[in-house]
């Protein structure tokens, strides 16, 4: 089969590799029907992150199951699924509890000896604990297929800096990053009922965007005159529930200090800044809590996506350029410079 | 009136000053029964956090109304009373939420201009939304007076240390740091509901308190050996509930390596280490939360202190010595050489 590579900092090419097959009897295999690419392939892609020569890349996709490993329970071939971000076994303690990201036989798509999402196929370890199905005339459906890919990270991510940052009913909500996770984060805000929402951004196309998803203020300033304006739109007091996507130290401190005193940050952008954005001091005179991490993909799809089948949530909006595979190194490109916000592989 | 007052690190002094009158019809006057040393005053006292020399010292007291402003509505002369160690002015968001810590009026006594809790008497801003009622009968029950003094401070500070880790009934709970705040933590924890406890401390006679409190568990380890052992106790996953009642950059480090995944760390130490024990990597992929920060003890009182009347809980065991005021610069001496826990001063 053919699938996406990455041989370094900005060589990522898409190549003849093994196909995957069932190796132990809890696997499936299935084809990728669409897949993605996510803001975090892109610290691999420039070398922030280190990676193998060679190693497989991409983490989040759909596809239609074609083998069954002969300890497969829940699916058969034909079914239509989509995977979280992470493989888990489904029956640990952290798995029950629906923490699927701590699961001590789960795994990262991509990691070495391992199938990345961004190729034809996919071999799934303990398809039981990791898939969710999906309806199978969706896999035909253009419409709703954006929305449910979403569901694999960028959407259940987001879903996971609201929850995090406890946003209420009527919370103010202020949101730090406008990329496709903290554009999720403003419809995941939205959804459970947030009474304002403050995005931060200033690139015109993302946020209306942010805007259609629920956004009722807009910041396009950054760092202290970020704070400065969130706390006049606010009376002084910052946002009950701040939403941090982004993950550098500027970021995390934007998020810290726009938050009202005893208030929580969700963070879910992957840290790349240590802890000095991390103010603890002001966070214990306020009490602001910080509150998040790797999303657990798995725990949420289950809960959105009925919304997402409904068209009460449409986070596919996020995807606004889609390329095939021989597409994708122009798709990194295109998210590297910005000029897209993210893009979807389809099959 | 004599009050304890702050010179410069290592020199406190008792002194004559002028006695407190009502400045503000919400004022009252109380004369002080009892008060105590905070471990947070050695910060003063140790020169790492700045005074102005000739400051009052001391946030901990509870004491009998003697004058009351025209507009206090809740007290009247006679009345025996605890304050929190922060006042607050009773009506604003924050104090209406029970985060009075963040009352916009809200003060800490012994600040520039204020009173201190170590001295004969007391200007209260705010009686009404600061102070709490205690029955009269208990201001002369040297039983508990020790108990409702703790109130003020170390129990409501272990309260919120519980609350903020988030601990359930039948969680496993860890503490980390055997001072006051820490042993009440456990009681805090043990008072919750926690199924186990595990104190951090290598001090006997303080582990052996932790064991009273509720403690079924002490490790003596430090760092990296302390992160092994309860590692060990808790079947590799470590604690549901953390609470870290030191605050330096060993103590957090130490609290957020021994949070199992998903689980919570509640701090209460004031921090002196900065961030650089919040290891945000560590807590993203665990999703390890950070909560807490300066108690809202005028919240919890009303709630704590039923059980202390009762005898339900015992937060006075912390006091392991009494001094009358004269003896209140051998108190500070004896709690920074450790050879007091924590020193009760009796008027």
């Amino acid at each position: 089969m053919r699938a996406t590579v990455i041989h370094g900092p900005n060589d990522i090419r898409i190549e003849d590799v093994p196909d995957p097959v069932i190796q132990y009897p809890t696997d499936v295999v299935l084809r990728v029907v669409n897949a993605c690419i996510c803001g975090s392939d892109l610290w691999a892609y420039r070398g922030v992150a280190q990676r193998v020569a060679g190693q497989r890349i991409g983490h989040e996709f759909l596809g239609v199951v074609e083998e069954v490993g002969a300890e497969v329970r829940g699916f058969a071939k034909g079914d239509f699924v989509v995977a979280p971000f992470v493989w888990s076994d489904g029956v640990c303690d952290f798995c029950l509890e629906g923490l699927q990201t701590s699961c001590p036989h789960g795994g990262f798509w991509g990691q070495v000896g391992s199938d990345g999402g961004q190729g034809e196929a996919v071999r799934v370890p303990f398809a039981d604990g990791t898939l969710v199905k999906l309806p199978k005339e969706a896999a035909g459906d253009e419409k709703l297929l954006p929305g449910l890919l979403a569901l694999s990270d960028v959407m259940s991510t987001g879903h996971h800096a609201a929850v995090s940052a406890r946003v209420r009913p009527g919370a103010t909500v202020a949101v730090v990053g406008d990329g496709a996770v903290g554009l999720c984060g403003v419809l995941a805000a939205h959804r459970l009922g947030a009474g304002r929402i403050i995005a931060l951004g200033r690139h015109t196309a993302r946020t209306e965007l942010a805007r259609r998803f629920g956004a009722t203020d807009v910041v396009a300033e950054r760092g202290e005159a970020a704070v400065e304006a969130v706390k006049e739109l606010t009376g002084g007091q910052g946002a009950h529930a701040v939403l941090e996507a982004v993950g550098t130290e500027e970021s995390m401190r934007t998020a810290v200090s726009i938050a009202r005193d005893g208030g929580a940050v969700g963070y879910v952008g992957v840290p790349h800044g240590g802890s000095a954005g991390v103010d603890i001091g002001q966070m214990f005179g306020r009490n602001v809590s910080l509150n998040g991490g790797v999303a657990p993909a798995r725990a949420y799809i289950p809960e959105l996506l009925p919304d997402v089948l409904s068209g009460a949530i449409e986070p596919g909006l996020v995807f606004d350029r889609t390329v095939g595979l021989d597409g994708v190194p122009d798709g990194y490109r295109a998210m590297d410079d910005r000029s897209a916000l993210k893009v979807r592989i389809a099959f």
